[in-house]
């Protein structure tokens, strides 16, 4: 059996382990007993991630994190409503880009990349126009790797009655979140994250109140949770072809969750992936643009070396021929280069490829770092 | 190395090779060179396929097929146009559910399940109505199997100056298209099809000029084909995370449709998968719905026995515990069930599937057929 190779240091797609892969090696039908059950037991374990079985639906949603979140927004968010837009990266942006598109009426509050919005900015926020109905929130922004205080923010929203939306994307599954302590209509995340299935499916847990009131809200028939949800407690099946091998890869994914010891450890491993490699990176005098108190376990961004003799492309290619793909920055303003902590990886992992980063940078005689 | 057991007789997903599993044991960087080549190498392979390259874009996008159809829709009809469906099934609904639910204006022209569209009706309807811009057509509908006439009202079609939308799912593969013989503004097929890949993405065969007048159109972010083409083409990558498995599966599913002799090959294939399944269902005395005129080689529908002992779901189970896995009909006047022609079977296959399908039914003491 062949296996991945280069390792992936990237937020998702990421590395996943052989076993899962090997899932996809079977066929399913898609409207056999069997594949229904999958589909089944799938749900009951996200919800469980979060204790949310009592309060929220899992819908899941064919297609790429970001249609899961364009779903959640077109259902969720009523066509009269407004949603406040809290930004600090590229994918806070994007969820303003998705209301605007769908024609939500929406205001958005943007702080500096490395600044976590606050929920005494949310308070100020809701207090100033009462026509909003819903927040948006990115918990950790996969830009910079920067994490926001999603607890604070949520209990400001629900003391104002209004609805938080939660693109967890990067973080579920890896950074705790309780559905009975937070306040939330949705929280969106994907196959290929943290869960370290592989890409091509998302969910949303949706507030069962908030779902049942969603009818006829959405913008689309493919992205519509409410008819999605319908239909599969109906007959157990996907509305329309589900991506079966993504599907058997994201619960085989989820026994190795289970088996690793669940959220609690897989969080320990992310932290120490992360510890090792800020640590490692320092010694190579490579600096994170975040300050630690800030800092999720997930991906982190480092200054790019100030030498000329750098040049992102040529370290990405050498990094890559000795094994390991990093990710490139996504600031505008500061020359960076990310790396990811989590997937199917470990500490050890984390050493070697910094290690493999520190003979790229003196094969190219980068010494000003 | 496990395989997928049972055989899939179902028109996707359907049984794939082991080979095309197989590339699936790669985790790729959808950032990363390697996995750009793989994807523009699926483009062109699919183009090529229809002789398109010169006329059309190819525009992949993640998701299940109809999440293509309603992108080319919302993306190819400007919000003022209108729409005439021609329906003869259950997909040809779903064409005007999603003009429906994306606010496009549309009639719809129904036949009976069992009756193709004409040319004729098709000059007849347009000539009645000025407003129609854009025609949509389901090639076979999935539903019995029928084969609708493309050629002839792709023509009618042109004449009057309107443009064409294509659902080729079913057929995109194994029956002929040639875009510089028949005009068609989009085409729209998918992944886990006659191409013989797994499910989890579409792709849109879009006219080039009516791709760039596109834009601003759509009323999805995410199924915007415009901006997932311009992005494409600026980058390479895919606008938002590619379900990188699937499209690995389906570029090595691509490499052995060419190596088997592409469509004329596949298209035999499928074509003795078909005689051989009517010629041994003949033997046992089912029926099926479509004479075969219209039958195509895609998917066939059979009634149901009249004997009061027969139950699909029993039927179903006990041929799948043979290794096969069968469809239900999707005809609301008539009982039937479905037999796909498509996927890696062979016509050996089919005759071992209909031998066990015999054996069910003695077993069930079915003895009115």
């Amino acid at each position: 059996m062949s296996t991945a190779a280069p390792i992936l240091l990237t937020p998702g797609p990421l590395t996943t382990s052989a076993r899962t892969r090997q899932a996809m090696m079977v066929d399913w039908g898609s409207w056999d007993d069997r594949f229904n059950q999958l589909t089944a037991s799938l749900c009951e374990q996200l919800l469980a991630i979060l204790n949310g079985a009592a309060s929220h639906h899992c819908v899941p949603l064919q297609g790429s994190g970001t249609f899961a979140v364009e779903a959640a927004i077109g259902t969720l968010v009523p066509r009269d409503g407004k949603v406040l837009v809290l930004i600090n990266g590229a994918y806070g942006k994007r969820l303003a880009k998705i209301c605007e598109v769908l024609g939500r009426s929406f205001s958005t509050f943007e702080t500096a990349e490395d600044e976590p919005t606050t929920a005494a900015d949310v308070n100020r926020l809701l207090r100033a126009d009462a026509d909003i109905t819903h927040v948006a929130l990115i918990h950790c922004e996969t830009s910079t790797g920067i994490l926001n205080p999603l607890a604070e923010i949520a209990q400001v929203v629900a003391q104002h009655g209004k609805r938080l939306i939660i693109d967890a994307m990067s973080s579920f599954g890896a950074l705790p979140v309780d559905a009975q302590k937070i306040p939330f209509d949705a929280l969106i995340a994907a196959s290929g994250k943290c869960l370290e299935g592989v890409p091509g499916m998302g969910f949303v847990f949706a507030r069962k109140d908030s779902l049942t009131a969603a009818a006829g809200n959405s913008h689309s028939l493919a992205m519509d949770l409410y008819d999605q949800h319908a239909y599969m407690m109906k007959t157990g099946q996907w509305r329309f072809t589900p991506p079966t091998h993504v599907v058997a890869a994201l619960h085989e994914a989820l026994l190795q969750y289970h088996e690793e010891g669940g959220l609690p450890a897989r969080h320990a491993r992310y932290a120490a992936n992360c510890q090792a490699l800020m640590e490692e990176m320092g010694k190579l005098g490579l600096r994170s643009f975040l300050p630690a108190a800030i800092q999720a376990p997930i991906i982190a961004t480092f200054h790019a070396p100030q030498d000329p003799r750098y040049q992102f492309k040529e370290f990405y290619e050498r990094v890559k021929a000795k094994g390991y793909i990093l990710y490139p920055g996504k600031l505008t303003q500061v020359e960076t280069f990310r790396v990811g902590c989590i997937g199917h990886v470990s500490p050890d992992e984390m050493r070697q490829a910094v290690a493999a980063v520190g003979d790229v940078l003196r094969e190219m005689e980068v010494l000003e770092i």
